[in-house]
């Protein structure tokens, strides 16, 4: 009843094989879908460096990949809103949809939920760097015509963004400031210029990276935070201050406020800008966690509860791809043209390991900045 | 036009010394009120003990005491509402009224509000440990006959806890840890009870202070944190962990659920605990900051975003006198007597320095715990 | 692989006739359960005097009854936290799972929702006016051991209550009004009780119901609402401002409040009713529309409107059944108990057109009230 | 002390007349403004036309006009922020600053609150149709020096728009209907467009306007219903739901959406605009009543309630300034040029009478549309 197809499958850091799986027909619900584009996240990064993400240990062979759009292949029998030749992107994280997390509309935090590309499920659910994947059809999402596969598989980092800006709850004429200006970090500014922030300042410590965000729509300020490091934690919170003074400066000029940033959206998972993030939020504004990185933090815990700063959690998303794609669809003037993040393209599973190589990379050999990394297919 | 009242003035560490000041006739909008009661909190204890109060130095004498309720003896020509006689609770925080924070409703997040007994004003506003004050009417609060000055003192740290319950939207029959159990952590337990908690544990390290929590109706169960201490910061999060799953258990006895606490109300200060509410919380719960103290604190930060734990910040109260002074005079079963939590009492300002020598004890001579010491006053 | 079991069909006004029906296996997901109690509704009532509910025609043979609790008899093969003779509640509306209302949380008014006993679906979902009854495992809600089955019947109800109250976040020490002391007026008057309102007043136009509400705990107050008519709209509209104003004039002597009432939830349908409701509502509060009834209504609309009243649907209820049952496993002081809301119970299948008659009556042939009749069943 | 200025003063039904009055000199926290321009809005035209309000009358000799900005020409002896020659826009509601509604943020409903050219409060509070005025410095928004006065005039309708779009809480990429294409309601779509509507649709009887919304970038879409009428009530609604279905087409082609707005701001204040509001709404989605107009309706109330659609009112505004403010100063691409509302100038305070007669017709003489006349003043 299957047939065979290819997988980009990880054996080991660095360990990347081509091979033949065999793809069983899509369930009644779902549908089997020829993947176009699968773009790679810095989680992808990790295990095919380190063959493990965090805690989390790789433990049998498993297929990178889970930022995806592709074409309707098969439709499921039971499945009534696809026909084959429905261009998709793919929502991979399925959750339990039972527990109560699931049942109250927050089902990215399901305990159950198993994503596609992660070690975290046993046995592991693989990603998308496959020819054909059978997927819930409810898990798929209609792309328009005009809407390209490669910012089909953008809208996962996109609902990153989407999530943040909603957990951050801006407000229309607000100031936002972004820390960090890598994809997800530019997609957060784009975003929270999009939900009506009128100012919004982003800060990396690669100048490139800020110049890339402001002369591209993302951002509508930017400055570059030397990478200065204290040797105790009173010299670390000194540097904090100093980045959180140069962010506030931005709006100081521009609207005379003197308070700080409504919200700070943290997207380097850097202490040293957890610290000035809360340092940069004015009284009873929000600083939104959305980079994953240092775990354990030193924090000027006192400096957000005193003035009713919230230290918000962000995780994935929910909810967020039909909001994306219409927003994506539209012609909303406030949207920089997200397909400008995809630097860098790489045709077929058999490069799969060269994007990899690419998408360690701050610059490419010419230069150029790499910002996302994406593996496309033509038709198999 | 002014006349004499005594008062309780510091000048230095441990340097309390009773004087006289002249008081004016009150402006058109004040109340003049002869204070009854004032309890004695922990930042007066940090202003007496040290002539500082964290970052805050003293500069010039300076009258202590912000928890306080009198009775009327003058009234302003242009209030309305009150009568010579009236027993009222004093909110003892004056707000610009003008701010952003003000006009949205956030009043305790004012940077330009003036607290009594902080030297964080200049000048200085004086505290209640006086005689007499003159207050704005309008931020005196009526009580009814039946409620007792000592309550009325209470009704401050009470609405602490009222604002930290409703910053966590603590759910109907929602689960609740409070760590900490002085005075305000008492009172946030209580308070969680009161809104809808049906398993509020309570911590501390303190045997005697727990058994009080229990005993009367402050929490449902409560448990004793060992005073263990890491060496290093794996250590640290591992007794940390390991306190939060001795809370943790509370509730699977209680619910079956496994996954923590809806809410963790924070009331220590204390990093090892800030650590541990962060472990505690279920995914998508609330992590509120109400102690002071450790003003940086190296934290699991992924844990929580990863869940999107929210770690909120609390500061004062605003808008919670009407409610409190509901509470303490209706009959609501759940809410536990709060007179209770006035252990010692000292008549007359003469005795202010006995008072506070008692407030620095955990227990007194006769080994009885120490929670609330209030200085009272009769008629003078 | 079916084997019979008995139900109690409607197949036309008033023609209810016992009948047996193969009832299959239950599926890998589902639970078969032996109904041990089922509450009768007023929409249940509707079905058999009219074999119709407002707008909505029975088509086919239809089994009646939606609030119901059993006993688990068999367990589907993928079942994994439910096994023989676990009692339990059956949530009876079960949602699509993957509309927009769902997957945020609302799948009470999911569009593709099939509810028991209602005759909107083609084909109509059975109720659990059956002996045995096959329903998802995930949405059934183990009871207690010390939770009766008409408890656990109750739930349903109390669901709506929750509901209501959850709609109109009612606040601590805040003051509610409920229109109408049915069923459901009584339960959503307990439940402003429970989450927080310190002055809870309830109105009905039968003497008898106000006076259960008040002595057995479900209200704090109440009053008679005279069934007096005007003939024109002004008279209407004088005579919902009366009837307003005896409510408030309940708070005012509690509250020294002249506002009117944080939250009015109107449990009768009646536009009257609704009238008085905004009329009875202080500005910035909300009224809460229960009542199922009158579907057009003349209403003062900008009575509400200049004064910020919000005018709230609620419809049934989402994630109640947990906290329901957490609710009534506990001891809540402020719970009524709501055993009392049985004032009729019918042994076995046979005695259904019986309840339903004892269902239509205010009071019995003792002159006993009639609240709730629930039709019960011994082990088949 | 004071000095002679000139107002316009409504001394009965049309019957205004230029007088000259003593203007004090400002207290120590007001300032003296120059009117430079003043926009006439519907209150004020019923007062010029009936001497009265709705249930409001006039009692005493009252200056119109509440939608202002001008320049200060003196300033209090305790006013820190401003200068003379300050360009600034007038909030002409003075809440009480201390009741429940102002202290949590919600002044616009303070039951105290004065507002100018009202005849509520007594003795009445001027409108700004005067030379100059003494005003609240805490009261005066600043304008930059590229906002024109007549701008600054029009963001107090366009707080009402402001306040329409946070009761809805319009969400990014939602669909927004608005009903009715005056002033009020082409600002209500100008503000759902900004604050994130992709999908705005406005309605009018008049072709005119429509073509205006859609053809200045106010909505997306618009298009004009008949003025039909019903003879009964189910006429009536049967016209409403085909009004409803005519707007849900305009999304259902756009969207692929078949469940109706997510939000319906009604800005007519008529009877069948209302019902229409509540049929065009999907479920969950929110009616906010702008306009007022007919304050008794007939509503088709369970079909908003069975659906839990809230039906939330709005009344002026609260905090909108500095928010309009920063919007009109910014470049915003969403925001259409608010100018183009002003369709007709008057100048002088000699000519309000013409004035008035212009905003009372819906076209001028030449046939152009009348939508928001300014009454305009230059230096003294």
């Amino acid at each position: 009843m299957g047939k065979l197809c290819r997988a980009s499958v990880l054996y080991g850091p660095k360990d990347l094989r081509l091979e033949e799986r065999e793809l069983e027909s899509p369930d009644s619900t779902e549908l089997q879908i020829a993947i176009r584009a699968t773009g790679l996240c810095g989680s992808d990064l990790h295990y095919y460096q380190h063959y493990r993400n965090g805690d989390i240990q790789v433990t049998e062979p498993l297929s990178l990949g889970h930022e995806s759009a592709g074409v309707v292949v098969v439709v499921g029998s039971h499945v009534g809103d696809f026909k084959v030749g429905d261009r998709v992107a793919l929502e991979v994280g399925l959750p339990c949809g039972e527990c109560e997390r699931c049942r109250e509309g927050r089902y990215n935090i399901c305990q159950h939920l198993r994503f596609r590309s992660s070690a975290k499920a046993s046995p592991h659910f693989q990603g998308t760097l496959q020819d054909r994947i059978n997927h819930p059809a409810s898990w798929c999402h209609k792309l328009p015509d005009h809407v390209s596969y490669d910012v089909g598989a953008i809208l996962e980092p996109l609902g990153v963004a989407i999530q943040a800006s909603r957990r951050a709850q801006i407000a229309q004429e607000s100031s936002t400031l972004v820390l960090g200006a890598g994809a997800v970090g530019l997609l957060c500014a784009a975003m929270a210029k999009v939900v009506g922030s009128s100012h919004v300042v982003i800060a990396d410590i690669q100048q490139e990276r800020v110049k890339f965000a402001t002369q591209n729509g993302f951002a509508h300020e930017g400055f570059t935070v030397p990478s200065k490091r204290g040797h105790n934690i009173d010299e670390k919170l000194q540097i904090a201050k100093e980045t959180a003074a140069s962010a506030t400066e931005k709006i100081r000029n521009g609207t005379g406020s003197t308070g700080g940033f409504d919200v700070v959206l943290e997207c380097t998972g850097v202490e040293a800008c957890t610290q000035a993030a809360i340092y940069a939020t004015r009284p009873a504004g929000k600083v939104v966690i959305v980079g994953m990185g240092n775990p354990v933090q030193t924090l000027p815990i006192s400096a957000a509860a005193h003035r009713e700063v919230d230290i918000l959690g962000t995780f994935r998303y929910a909810n967020t791809y039909p909001q994306a794609i219409e927003l994506v669809s539209g012609h909303n003037p406030l949207l920089p043209d997200l397909g400008k993040l995809v630097t860098h393209r790489f045709l077929g599973l058999d490069d799969v390991e060269r994007a990899f190589e690419m998408a360690a990379r701050a610059n490419d050999a010419d230069g150029n900045l790499v910002l996302k990394v994406v593996v496309e297919s033509n038709d198999a």
